[in-house]
């Protein structure tokens, strides 16, 4: 079985993304598994902006995350991603957030996504250049 | 068994919630959620800023979305909160997003979240009063 | 010379919005300034939506904000708008942020959006229903 | 007169931060300008967390921000910021926002921030070490 390739988004926690209780806001991990889903795919080859300007688009359909350990701001991240499953049209990411210097983990989540013409707005198969990038590196036991 | 006691947020997706898919971005949901989960506290007679003012505080364990339908700008939202569980220190609330108008389900979700005691950063029992609240609205079968 | 017409968005300061230092994140007065005018511009009976299915849109080509006390989680607010100009292609809004129940200003702001073709990417004429509807409106003195 | 010193901050337009015009929704400016103004308060040996530890921190008074060219998802920016003015309790910051391959200038604006006694809620004198840095480097033709 091939590793699995897990491709790391460094970035640092906004003023912007802080809540009243001082520590990160629990929708903006969110914001961060998206950083390293695009940074993944760019370390692909791929690019979203290609995608979008032939009618193509990734849609969620799934979005999870697990809170550990608050994220403060200006607190150095590392945001982990790679592939766990791909489907037909479908594929899943799994995200790991953890504090750069300290390195603990503060968070984990998922998301699953699906190709969509943006036009007709259904789903259509995972082009297959990509597929097969995404496939080789898929990590079966996730 | 009591009925849960469902409360209905209703917004509307502002601009600045949208993405260039034309549609609201996937981490705002979990905004909203915040919005009914404020407004069914609010409604039990409970007021994050006096529990704050007590050095308490509610913290996000876990949080989760599934997504059916996009919503676009100027969509008029409801978005229904219930507790469907009651433990010692953490409860979780379940969410649902509906268009107000054709009454589709666009996305459902839940967070759990615990009592902490701010200044220590550990868990606490909840507050009696508002567990009452709670266990009384509990939705056993979620 | 007409009362200039002045529309009053309510809204409460989601959690979301706060930052670090409990108050909320000064960025977000500015998406306020977009929920006033989307509905300033909906009590005109115009609709972006609309505008937009036919190609155009509006670009903010200046923005200011000066803040004079802060607003809190869960304040209620009261976010007033006014056109205080209209030009060939662009209008200017006026601003007001209030605290609702204590009535104080927290925050005054404008903004100069200019109307474009989207595809094209220049600017364009008001529409003429809409400058008619706005220059009704205009506010001389501001 | 000193040479006024520079920092720039690089940065890529997220996809949470694009609107559905498919561009930087424009309140997300002054997310950025707040990402350069720590990028180079860092740079002069400051750190927020360390005046919020003793009780001190800073207050946007005025924000503002002129838009000559959109930024889209994935753009790679370059927002620079330096010190225009330096008062008793207050200091300005210059901003300029350009796409780093193209060069051209997407925005520009200022915000003045004044230095507050947190707990008190009034405004107090700039630090001395700190005043001493900013000052050195304040453009006096800004």
């Amino acid at each position: 079985m091939p590793t699995p390739r897990i491709v790391e988004a460094r970035l640092r926690v906004r003023y912007a993304e802080t809540d009243a209780q001082g520590v990160a806001y629990y929708a903006n991990y969110f914001v961060w598994f998206e950083v390293a889903r695009v940074h993944y795919l760019r370390a692909c080859g791929e690019d979203y902006r290609a995608w979008e300007a032939q009618g193509l688009g990734i849609n969620i359909v799934e979005a999870a995350c697990r809170y550990f350990a608050p994220a403060r701001f200006d607190d150095p991240l590392v945001v982990r991603a790679w592939v766990s499953h791909v489907g037909n049209s479908s594929f899943r990411f799994e995200y790991q957030v953890l504090h750069e210097e300290r390195g603990d983990l503060l968070a984990e989540g998922h998301t699953v996504q699906v190709f969509v013409d943006l036009r007709a707005g259904r789903s259509v198969p995972i082009p297959p250049p990509l597929r097969q990038v995404l496939a080789a590196q898929e990590d079966g036991d996730a």
